[in-house]
């Protein structure tokens, strides 16, 4: 099928009224900020053909991007989905892809604006996602202070327990909520000891934690390291108060910012290595999960 | 390398102030709207690591971008660019990538603003590049009228003639000029054949074209369906004055808009075919040139 059907079809599917033009033209609103955030996902490095549905895919993909402007504060607004698409690759994949990412992004209202398609010997997706926030208050990873308390949504070690299948919920509410509240946040995506030893690094600090919230049926390792789960880690002051809960989603204490070495993370006491994923550490890593279906 | 480290050389090389917090934080100006394109370069389908250095393959991903910002007439201000590196791509293959990415980026003042780094079994990259124009002087492709002429700038089949080996100019200057003059516009990536048929399309008319300036050392067949060129084809109102160049830059009349049947385009008075470079059109397409380099 060549390339001006298949961006006819993603139309149809999408409604989308940007797709034709070189470039998308989008409002700007006074007094906001633009957020912006870029993701991957790669055969056989994010996901195996055999083991991940289309949908499921274009879910993740979606989630990845949104995750980032939770973890922001911000409200997504617009997406841009670029696709490599390997011959295996055919129609009834690439509408199921685009079926489950516009499943996530109408709940969210956000809009497919446009992107780029081209063949390849692997299916790789890349999304960027724009959004916003009022001026000058997005949440950052660098603003923790020695004294503040660290938090955590839900459950951790969710992605590992399921092997990788659960579909994660962008936590955009609660990015919104802390706003006013929060000194430091950022989204779980490669595990909390690496995440926590990033927003540590940013933020020139330390960290002492004592307890971490593990999701049932997970080992306390996949709640520390799992990474993909998409949960929100963030920081505020001792005197602001932080609930136990929002709406049905947990909040828990994990522990304390301290003025040690910057990114040195203790847990209960002692060192915790900065591990978790990294596509880089390992030559060809396996899809994620994969040594756990095996 | 971990991720952390190649991160941290990003920054290094680009100077960039946002890679670290999930999202970039890009202000919005009063009277102005975004242009948003996304766009794709991935190993063996649009270069080939024997024949391109990692360097022209950042200088093309960036031009790729930035065209895309000139054929709307606007002004690039930030890119987020992506990348998946195969095991064969090291250090000072990304180090080169970035230096000739950010050659050209730092000529229009585009800013490297974030992007997302994996492994992966082949190379690819993503660029998403953000620019503006004051409100509602966008240019677009639909906006071709029968009775406008058709022009294009430069001379087409440079990139076919230099067998894909020439790094392609964006024209900025020329699409910002060409916001008060031009009905549509859109740039050459696919070659004029293709795209022509394309803008057409999208403004539900047909054109007649009996001229085309073609690049010395280029065959006719180069400059209609070679694609990669860059330059911008753009309609005008008869009575609007296009100067034969700017600024050293050829601006050639190549015939006129019709009102037949949308899409259809006649060269010399026959039909010509919307052939050009379209990845999908042949199962594993060789990478562009590879034919004549072999």
């Amino acid at each position: 099928m060549p390339e001006l059907d298949l961006i006819r079809r993603i139309r149809r599917l999408s409604g989308s009224r940007w797709i034709g033009d070189d470039c998308a033209v989008l409002p700007q609103r006074p007094g906001e900020e633009l957020l912006v955030t870029a993701d991957l996902l790669v055969e056989n490095v994010h996901f195996r053909r055999r083991t991940h549905s289309a949908g499921d895919c274009g879910w993740r993909l979606m989630a990845r991007g949104l995750s980032d402007i939770a973890a922001m504060g911000g409200t997504p607004r617009y997406a841009f989905v670029s696709l490599a698409l390997a011959k295996w690759a055919g129609e009834q994949w690439l509408d199921a892809f685009y079926r489950g990412l516009l499943k996530l992004a109408r709940r969210h209202r956000v809009q497919l604006a446009g992107g780029d398609l081209t063949r390849a010997s692997i299916t790789a997706a890349g999304i960027v996602v724009l959004g916003a926030v009022p001026g000058g208050t997005a949440l950052r990873r660098s603003g923790a202070r020695p004294g503040d308390i660290v938090y955590v949504s839900g459950a951790l070690g969710r992605a590992a327990a399921s092997k990788w299948r659960d579909l994660p919920e962008p936590r955009l509410s609660l990015g919104r909520y802390l706003r006013a509240k929060a000194s430091a946040c950022m989204d779980l995506s490669d595990g909390l000891a690496l995440d926590l030893h990033r927003l540590c690094l940013e933020s020139r600090c330390s960290a002492a934690i004592d307890e971490v919230p593990v999701y049932p049926g997970a080992t306390p390792a996949q709640a520390l390291t799992g990474g993909d789960d998409y949960e929100l880690l963030f920081t505020a002051p001792p005197a602001t108060r932080i609930p136990c809960s929002l709406r049905g989603l947990a909040l828990t204490r994990l522990g304390v910012i301290t003025a040690g070495s910057p990114g040195r993370i203790l847990f209960a006491g002692r060192p915790l290595a900065p591990a978790g994923w990294d596509s880089f550490r390992r030559i060809n890593p396996p899809a994620r999960g994969m040594t756990e279906l095996k």
